[in-house]
Formats: C-alpha cells, structure tokens, sequence
C-alpha cells in the first residue's frame, strides 16, 4: 500500500437532518508502520451505525464523547493484520475494532477481536458486531422473553430489529414486525419468518397492528419511535416490557414528538427501558456465547448493504436515516 | 346501631371530570347482623382514595373490576367489631378492611387485619394503609435508591408524596418536593424536612427544579403527570430510575397530555417503571417491617384531611382531583 486515505469529521451537522459528505474530508496521508506493541490493520468493512450521529453532535447527554473536530471519523471495522509487532497478533488475522474510516489503522491491540480467518466479513459485521450484541442484549436481557407471548419489533428489516425478530421466533414468542415498506415486509414475514408484518406507512397500520396481536402485546422492541408507538403501548398486557433501543425517527428532528402518556404505564405496571449497548460491552463474551448458537443453527438470517469505497461512505451514511437501506449498512473498502 | 346507611353508586361519571355527589346516593337499611363465620364491623373511618376513579369508570384495561351499579362504593375502611360469630376475632377488636362506604358490615374476615386497640386511627390510614404500602414499595422496590443520590417527588404533600419524601430523607437522598401551593411548599420543607420545594404553578417552576438539583435527579417519583414531568426528565442522570405512581394530573382529562419523548430514555438508559399497589399485597407483612421503624423512630409525619359522615365522603372525593386536600383524605363516621 502507497499511502492510504482516511475520512476526517471537517464540521459537525448544523442540525441533526444535515448528514451528508459536506461534514467529511477525505485525505491521503503518507504510509505509516506498526511500532512496537502495535499492528498495523488494512481495513477492509467498515460499519456505519446510526449512533454515528451522537458521535457526531456534541451533546452533553450523550453516553460517549463526539469526535473531536479534524480527526478520524470514529467506526467498528474488520480488517487484516499487516504487520505486527504485538505478540497477540500475527500477519494475516482477520480483525475487528473500532479503527475508525480509515483504509490503514495502526493499534496497540486494546479492544482488537481476533475473528476466525474463514469467516464472512460482511456476516461477522450484521450479526456479531454491534447489532447482533444489541439484540442479543436487548432481547434476553432486558425484555425478558416467555415462550408463548407476543413482542412488536419496530425497524424490523434492519440490522438490530431483524434479528432481535428472528431471536424471538427461535425462542417460541408471536412476531410481529413493523416496517416502511412493503418490499421489508415481504422480506421478514417471507424470508425471515416472522408472523406478521405491519407498514407503518400504510393509513391501516394501527388497525393492521391491532388485528395481528389479538392477544395484546407483552414485549415491545423500540428502534425508531414514530406515530406508532403509542397504538403499540395501547396494545400492550399487563406487566408488558418496552425495550428502548433506538427513535432513530426522532433522532433527526428538531423537536422530536412527545411520547406516550404514563396512565398505561401504571394502570398496565409497565416497565419502559432504555439501554445502550456501551454499557455492556464487558458482557460481550457472554452474549455472543448465547448468540452463536443461533446463528450455527441457521436461526438467524441477514442482510448486508454495501456501499464501495470511502467517498460512498461519506454520502451513504444518510441512507440509515431516510429508511432507504436494505439490511445492515456497511462500506468495503 | 338501630339500622346503618351506606352508599352505593347510582350512576358512573360521565366522564372523568365528573365526580360528584349526584353519582351516589345514601340507602338506610335495617340493621343486620353477624351469620356463622361472619363479624359485623361498626365502620369509623373510611379512606378516600385516587384510584377510586378508576372504581368508578368501566375501563377494560384497569387492574381491578369496576364497582357494580346500585351496589356499595368500594373502599378501605377502619372499624370495631361489634360481634364476632368468627373465631379470629373478638368484639372490641380493632380492624382494617376492605368494608365500602357504610358504617356497618358484614365480613367473612377474609382480608381484614386486626390492628393495635390503641392505635390511632387518623395515623393508620394515613401512613399504615394503602399510602405507607405504595411509598415503601415504589421507593425502595422500584425507585432502589442509594445514599446521597437525588430524589424528586411530585404530590409530595400527598398521602403517599409525604412519605415517599420522608423515607428518602432518613435514607440520605436529597429530596425535593413538588406541590401546587405555597403552604405545601412550606410544610414539606419546614416540617417534613424536605431539602426543597417547587410550586408547579409558579411561572419559574422549572428554572427552580433546576437549581434544586445541581447534581441532577437519579429518582423521580411521579404521583402526579403535568407539565413539570419534561423538565424532571431533562434534569434526570445516566442510569435513573422513574416510579410512576399516579398520573392524578391526567385521570380526569378527555385527552392526556402527552408524555416525554423517549430519546433520553436511550440516552441516559432510564428506567420508567409503573406499578400499582394491589400487585404487592401479598408483600404487606414485608413492607409494614420495613416501615414501620422508621414510624417508630418518629421518621414520619403525617396529616388527615378528614371529613365528617357519609354525606362528605360523597361530595369530598373530589378534594383529591382538584388538589384541595391537605393530607391524606378520609370520612370519621
């Protein structure tokens, strides 16, 4: 490799709508090699996340520090190792880490996964990076799942609700996903096998949604928020968990729209959520431990939408937040 | 006694903002008296209670059945055994139960609890009735406070607010109250010991929960609903937990206000949890054990808004709607 490019955060978003490759910069530095305890990583798939917004934005709420200003735009990566002088690592490993959109990434190590070297990269990023860990977390954990009961999945299609869709089926529970599009719908209900899909988008929805829990809803599985959300928590039993993932809706609004009323939360003794996968990440072990088994059983389908390229990275981004992609959004590089 | 009345409920509010006198009407009956197994009860204070309305008004979704038309007014009651054909108890005792608005009943002795013949019996419905039961088990089950964390409770010069407030201070939070009069704010501060208070009322409402709380809120107890919840949310810390207790501000509304939108429940990984009281009963003996202490180390004060008769509990329960009370409401037989 004769130089290598990386993508700076030039200027952060004015508002939260204004995502595009206006904010990067893209910039060819000289090649540079692994120094003791370090290796060097050429990156091959780089995830692109909605939580990459925050990062972006400064926000004193938020739960990690934004991107300082002219420096490496922050992401979860696989690569191959290059060059090693760090005895954990040799020449050839297959690599996941947060290195950043960045065709070269020199590390020490700290947070660097070995993957196996046979494994699909494009796999290894829609299931057992964030969104497989996210689900598997959310899922179990947080919702608390019972064979038999009925859990709404919102942002169904994409990279946390599908599988966290596919989980719950694997474990006995009635599915019903919500989607915004009928394209998606096919592709759970068809591909994925959940039990019912609802488009949020459609005038029917909240009839549709009604008609497909005639036994209420018992797990609520939050990843965009919308005007749904309150014909779910109508929808909801008694003793009924909302896990809070994601309002990635909301996320881009300059005055995100209110949310449920709380009477349902006391006279149904509802448990509303949030959780964000940071604060579990000294779980990871455990979680992929009861992940995997799924995925080895065939239980958990994906899919991938890859962009090529850095420049598609910078622009691509904006695809998570209008609904347009179609399976976890990735770039390879 | 040479015949008793009680109250039954004529007709079912309209809607929930109409509360009133004309919903009942007061029967005169013929004495009757205790069967084989039975105790006849000579009924002396009865509670008045929020979730009243909810006894009043048809609505599938609530936790307990309605109370039949033409049939007694539910409620929780505290009395003298006038005779006793049960061999768990003996005339004279002092019992609390589930008797309705009447100043005699007949009871198989199922849910009645002997009470102290001494105990004072303002006290006993204020603090070791329903409101002492909800605020042991919400802040300590549900709000799992720590020492030196922050608290705000809404209602807080109400039956449960006050105690709720109370408890928090001898386990060393800081407690802010909220309260829709001055001379609440000053009887939660000056004789409660609360730390502070807000007049939700006041133009600078929320700037003043702002500066009460410096290190921000890790527990927000809410009794209450109304337009203060946002900005407790805005002011709550990563990891915080919300009991939602009574939403009493939004019962007698056509249309509830909506709630906060759920981006800081993400964010700041909230737990919003709602519970009611009768979920619990099975858990009486462990939470009066766990008041009770603090009751006896003098921890908690308490005052009785009471009513005289029968005709006052049918006009006086809207006290509790309007914010009128000062302490817990109840009727003196």
């Amino acid at each position: 490799m004769s130089g290598y490019k990386e993508v700076l955060l030039a200027q952060r978003p004015e508002t939260s709508r204004d995502i595009g490759s206006h904010l990067f910069e893209i910039r060819k530095n000289e090649e540079i090699s692994a120094q003791q305890g370090q290796i060097a990583v050429q990156v091959t798939h780089l995830s692109l996340d909605p939580a990459m917004l925050g990062w972006m934005m400064p926000d004193e709420t938020s739960y990690i520090p934004p991107v300082a200003l002219n420096s490496r735009m922050r992401g979860l990566g696989i690569g191959t190792v290059i060059d090693s002088k760090n005895e954990a690592f040799q020449e050839g490993d297959t690599v996941m880490g947060m290195f950043g959109w960045t065709e070269l990434a020199i590390s020490d190590g700290q947070g660097v996964t070995k993957l196996s070297s046979d494994i699909n990269r494009e796999m290894a990023l829609s299931i057992f990076a964030l969104p497989g860990l996210t689900a598997t977390q959310g899922f179990f954990n947080v919702g608390k799942p019972k064979q038999g009961e009925t859990i709404v999945v919102t942002g169904a299609a994409g990279s946390v609700g599908s599988i966290v869709g596919q989980l719950a089926k694997a474990e006995g529970l009635r599915v019903i996903g919500v989607v915004g599009s009928e394209e998606k719908a096919n592709w759970i209900v068809d591909q994925l096998g959940f039990d019912g899909a609802v488009n949020y988008k459609s005038d029917t929805a909240a009839k549709r949604l009604e008609e497909l829990t005639p036994d209420g809803v018992d797990i609520f599985f939050e990843n965009t928020g919308g005007a749904l959300q309150q014909h779910v928590i109508d929808q909801m039993n008694a003793h009924g968990r909302v896990v809070v993932c994601g309002m990635i809706a909301d996320y881009q609004s300059e005055t995100p729209r209110p949310g449920p009323n709380w009477i349902p939360v006391i006279k149904k003794r509802l448990t509303i959520q949030g959780f964000t996968m940071p604060d579990h990440f000294d779980q990871t072990e455990q979680l992929l431990e009861k992940l995997t088994p799924y995925v080895l059983g065939g239980k958990i389908q994906y899919r991938a939408h890859v962009l090529k390229g850095l420049e598609n990275a910078v622009s691509g981004l904006s695809l998570l937040f209008t609904g347009e992609n179609r399976g976890k959004l990735m770039v390879e590089l």
